[in-house]
């Protein structure tokens, strides 16, 4: 007899015993993530991505930094050297919202056929500029659309969308108010 | 006579321009930025990123995709097939203060010599694995540590900085609440 040990790409097994471990241990969940970025010039800047620390221990599985690069498209005095910070936290928020319902089909057992997401977000740059102190400089909505096929009833996605929406990262760090402290060094 | 023309790798003209033209019209601030993203399997999913509204029209300046993909570490059920979508946050984050900061810092005169972050962010995975529900899934703090050399006094500097923080459109997303609409197309 054949055991089915992977749902939607993740290991049924690992994900078991990480939900166990956890719950015997709740501050294995603590995570420290890091990034570090150095400006280029003008709009330009680079962030490398390697060490966290979580599970109670610094990893050690990636054996070379991850490597991103920050531009602006000309419109914003830049020559398009990457996706603008604003874009990045669009990419950032599809891929924690996708990640977050994947996670939670598998664990109720819904097997996801495909799923992709559309995103749009409003920037008023008189904020940036400080031409308008009543603007927030940040995004002032943003909007996620999300397309996915799967073996379960439209009510049973709704119900898994809506615990998503509770439930993600980087959702709940866009939609509640998250304290950044930026100190000089 | 030779006129110096950028500073911090901004171009002064197109800078006064751009101001200019946003006092004498400030609907052309608003800008609509995107990102579409697919997911491929567990932690792995991919964004495209390259048109967005802004200055009044479609923007036409890039002629391909920007591609970037998430991933997650073994220890949250993946295989580094990228930055996982928390850590792409930090990048953002770091990118747009330090664009934010390059670009005041030219509007007041002040050449940049270097200038680089680091940045870390805590998480407590009770909150996306739902374990506990008195758990914020998002960050819960954030800091950000600038290295910088410049032409100006330390009090110039801190100053700079503030302003900065107060004028980051990445910070100010994460440091407000924003509304996030997640519905299903």
């Amino acid at each position: 007899m054949q055991t089915k040990t992977t749902i939607n790409g993740l290991n049924q097994q690992q994900m078991m015993d990480t939900i166990g471990a956890i719950q015997g241990n709740p501050g294995l969940a603590n995570f420290v993530f890091r990034a570090r970025n150095r400006w280029i010039s003008g709009g330009e800047n680079r962030s490398t991505i390697r060490d966290f620390y979580g599970a109670g221990a610094e990893d050690s599985s990636r054996t070379q930094d991850f490597v991103y690069t920050n531009g602006e498209p000309p419109v914003l005095l830049g020559s398009n050297e990457g996706a603008n910070p604003v874009e990045y936290l669009l990419h950032a928020l599809a891929g924690c919202v996708t990640t977050t319902f994947v996670l939670h089909a598998a664990a109720r057992g819904i097997e996801i056929q495909e799923l992709f997401t559309e995103l749009d977000g409003d920037i008023d740059l008189n904020g940036l500029l400080g031409l308008d102190e009543s603007v927030n400089p940040g995004y002032q909505q943003i909007r996620m659309r999300l397309h996915v096929k799967a073996d379960c009833s439209e009510q049973e996605l709704d119900d898994l969308l809506s615990y998503t929406q509770a439930r993600s990262p980087v959702c709940n760090t866009v939609c509640r108010p998250i304290p950044v402290q930026v100190t000089r060094a």
